[in-house]
């Protein structure tokens, strides 16, 4: 019998309970034994919950039992849930987190004091859920040189842009409807702002580039300035809105050390992308390799079984290597990263009728868009770079502007 | 320095060189020390080839060898791989393999035979080409209770299939495109009779129920009777026609027994599934878990390089868990099957317009498409089982029929 303690009683902490109850049979023919949740440590206590037993408030008793080998740590953010998981660690006890926060802010650290620890410190659940992301870019894509990943990392903001795409609702209306389904937090700020896919995409651009991508370095650009005037265009030029999380290998600098750029930021994808087709609280998550080309995973980004199940994954990989550190490809070195004001993209911006001309002088070659909003027109840029985009939009007053992805 | 073999220095077998020497230093990370191939075996010499002198023409070079600790076996065919694949397992070697119809024969009798001698017997690149989707089911999806899969796992048709839709090209031009472009085989049947997608799927399901699906229990149907009229129709249904390998859980016998069922049958696909946008050479696979829902994987399913790049991630693994045997869901019994006959779809018929009448009343209710082509109409039946409609179908002329997938 396999013991493990559950750190935090919330959504995800439940649901790991209820997938482990659930699947117990399958569970133990994969570890080889049954699994079962010896302690819960929440600060509250859950009076006639089938759990209220084995609640604990005291992290000493987890990490001073011998019997427990894994935790999952789903309580969210930096402390106290970094002070329980070193002391896990310390213990040599693996710790399997659904916790983004602390993995973008810690985790090159928490994987290196797991090494010393002869155990694993394991975040499947930190990024997209419960789609398989973070085993396929350490093993699958192992052979490959990583060059280039985009996802839609964000449930929240991704059930927005659809609900504004098919049905023309308006930004506000849309969070309002988002916050009453649970959907979105009274303070969406973390989701709309694109805060959660930065960090997101910070944890899957260190695995790339197997150093780390410090989240304050990933350019952060939310979707709280698009209306339904920015569908229309969208929607005659046959392309989606979609808020996407990229990171890729910009190039090197002079003493040939590898560059990459994150960033966040709403973009214009044709419909003939898979990723437009990419709907409600799905995400999905394309890793480009220099020999394998592209792979794209898909599922459902959040929600509480699909992200307790991922959490479950890792622990039944760390009772099959007892005692033994997976690799990852993450080192605790920081990565140089290059400025994105030099990578280059297609924009799309909106104009009032009579700054038109002043656009057309200022881009030169522009492609104009119609979508029948009175007073403005829309247009295509050419490819160029982020800094001469940003100094042309200063000469002349743009009602709108969005990225275009090929 | 790790010392490997390659079996056939065909496609693929070049391919594996070619991954391992275009990013040595990437897999020598990976790894902990450089990958070498030692030898490649095949019963043509190359003259002027950089393996050159790697060339050997016996099999007991190579597993008689003690430096050789990984062999990848990508001859393709039942022999004399299996007779090869048996002697490496034997000697304590780890067979990465991209053969997946002697997975499909033999896969339960090699894995054994690895568990045997402590080594591995892998076949990521035995379905979907470059696209990780064995790994994740061995692993990310360990805790789940895997109900059905559906995917598109020949690429040589869906290539097929997507210029059929696109530009309205009648089956046998499409062939002989396919042909010229190389993505068919002059023989074309193991593709355009759905053999090939049958044995991918028989893997899988093995690996989804446990237990060997065998080959032949695969009820399989090809593309070879779709014609341009066809697509017209599913135009106007805003639908796809797309090869689907499906197996999923059907039930359980009288004693409990989990009975599984799988086929390969064109299929049409609404617009807004994620599958119907997977065009040209792609392959993706659907994974339906118990607590997880759907997760899908999407790449391309075929070419030298993303396969190869496949076995490479099999050799990386095999590498970093020497003497060790990783688990594999896949035991060698063999799974109770149900009768497909008994399974429900929906059904799309053609037929003659003096026939539609009899077919109205035969069937009760239906919904009616034109496409305007001359003479005929087609029909979407209710839900109904297979039995019931193939029943229904020998009472009435019908133009041709295709399963609808929701």
């Amino acid at each position: 019998m396999k013991k493990i303690a559950v750190l935090g009683y919330g959504n995800i902490g439940s649901g790991v309970v209820e997938v482990i109850r659930r699947n117990q049979d399958i569970i133990a023919k994969r570890v080889g034994e049954a699994v079962e949740v010896k302690y819960v440590l929440d600060l509250r206590d859950f009076p006639g919950d089938p759990m209220e037993h084995k609640v604990v408030h005291d992290i000493g008793t987890i990490v001073n039992d011998p019997e427990i080998e894994i935790i999952c740590e789903t309580m969210g953010g930096n402390e106290p849930a970094f002070t329980f998981s070193k002391k896990a660690l310390e213990q040599g006890k693996s710790v399997c987190t659904s916790n983004k926060e602390l993995v973008a802010n810690h985790g090159p650290e928490l994987l290196e004091l797991a090494a010393k620890n002869h155990c694993n410190y394991m975040f499947e659940a930190s990024v997209g859920g419960g789609i398989p992301i973070i085993r396929p870019m350490n093993t699958a894509l192992a052979p490959e040189k990583m060059e280039a990943i985009t996802g839609i990392l964000n449930g929240t903001t991704n059930y927005m842009l659809t609900e504004m795409e098919q049905k023309g609702t308006a930004y506000e209306d849309v969070l309002r409807q988002a916050q009453e389904l649970g959907y979105a937090e009274r303070n969406p700020e973390a989701d709309v702002e694109g805060y959660d896919a930065g960090r997101k995409i910070a944890i899957l651009c260190s695995l790339m580039a197997g150093k780390n991508v410090k989240y304050e370095d990933v350019y952060t650009e939310g979707i709280t300035k698009l209306t339904a005037a920015d569908f229309k265009y969208a929607n005659k030029l046959n392309m989606s809105i979609k808020l996407l999380a990229m990171g890729k290998l910009a190039g090197a600098d002079e003493n040939g050390e590898e560059t990459y750029v994150a960033m966040v930021a709403p973009c214009m994808l044709a419909a003939s992308h898979p990723l437009s087709t990419v709907n409600e609280v799905f995400n999905a998550i394309f890793v480009k390799g220099n020999l394998l080309g592209e792979t794209m995973y898909y599922g459902k980004g959040a929600g509480k079984l699909p992200t307790a199940s991922a959490v479950v994954s890792d622990v039944i990989d760390c009772a099959r290597h007892k005692g033994e550190t997976m690799p990852c490809l993450w080192k605790n070195e920081n990565v140089k990263m290059a400025d994105m004001m030099d990578t280059r993209k297609r924009f799309f911006f909106r104009i009032k009728l009579e700054d038109a001309a002043k656009a057309a002088d200022l881009f030169g070659s522009l492609a104009r868009v119609d979508a029948g909003v009175t007073g403005e027109c829309g247009y295509l840029t050419e490819m160029m770079t982020e800094r001469t985009f940003a100094e042309k939009q200063k000469e002349v007053a743009m009602l709108g502007r969005i990225r275009v992805e090929a």
